[in-house]
């Protein structure tokens, strides 16, 4: 986006007294990319510490469990608003551009991750081993089911 | 580490009582190092958020500066645990080996930073601007520090 471009949108914004588009968070493409992979990476190693107990890798430890879903939900909510146009691509790993051109659907995929995590959590704060795996279980399709879509 | 010697760490871990050792957190180095970037990544965008408002770059949002704050105290605790021996360089970016000679100075600077970010948070709640502004420069000088001594 230009730098005009940028300022008429956020003039818009401003008249329509709404909080600031997302892209307007990024200075450029290349540090949405950054934050956005910063913050699954950070999710990933908490959600794995958790699939570590639910898999019987390492003893279920209930307040490590209960810690790691915390750091989970927060990690959560923050990728999405880095998903800004311009920053899709072709290598492994990198998001389809059909994110852009089918947002609400990649959004509600979001959504769905981001609920289920919360469940993860509830689950983790009973401190019931079963529980956490079954929530385990459930938010980690949600992973697979988004990335089987949207991640090349 | 081998993992004949993860598992006799291990075993002298569970037989202390203490809990796990950071760097078995981590499977490779590799996994603490994308770990800690993520950290940081995702900590310095929201620690920027409130740099911008601090120094006039964007109007000064109290909402938003105490949003961002609770995420840079959240995040600020997570890097530490993966610095891990074995994840120090020379490239420019990268962690000086003296953080392994000298980690009780390292962890030391780590908690000024951590304890900085937590005025931070409470100048945010607050409201102030400027309590804001003079606190984002106080957490603003613990980074640098501590980039000064250990970051390549």
């Amino acid at each position: 986006m230009s730098m005009t471009r940028l300022w008429t949108a956020l003039a818009l914004v401003a008249a329509a007294g709404v909080s600031l588009p997302a892209a307007a968070q990024f200075a450029k493409p290349e540090d949405a990319v950054k934050y956005r992979k910063g913050a699954y990476q950070v999710m990933a190693a908490h959600f794995g510490r958790i699939g570590a107990m639910a898999q019987g890798k390492v003893p279920f430890d209930a307040a490590a469990a209960a810690a790691n879903a915390d750091l989970v939900v927060t990690m959560s909510k923050l990728p999405f608003t880095a998903f800004v146009e311009g920053t899709s691509g072709t290598d492994k790993g990198s998001p389809k551009a059909s994110i852009w051109t089918e947002r609400a659907k990649f959004d509600e995929a979001a959504k769905k991750m981001q609920d289920e995590v919360v469940k993860l959590q509830a689950a983790a704060k009973t401190g019931n081993a079963e529980q956490v795996k079954t929530a385990f279980g459930a938010a980690a399709g949600t992973c697979k089911n988004c990335h089987d879509t949207y991640r090349n």
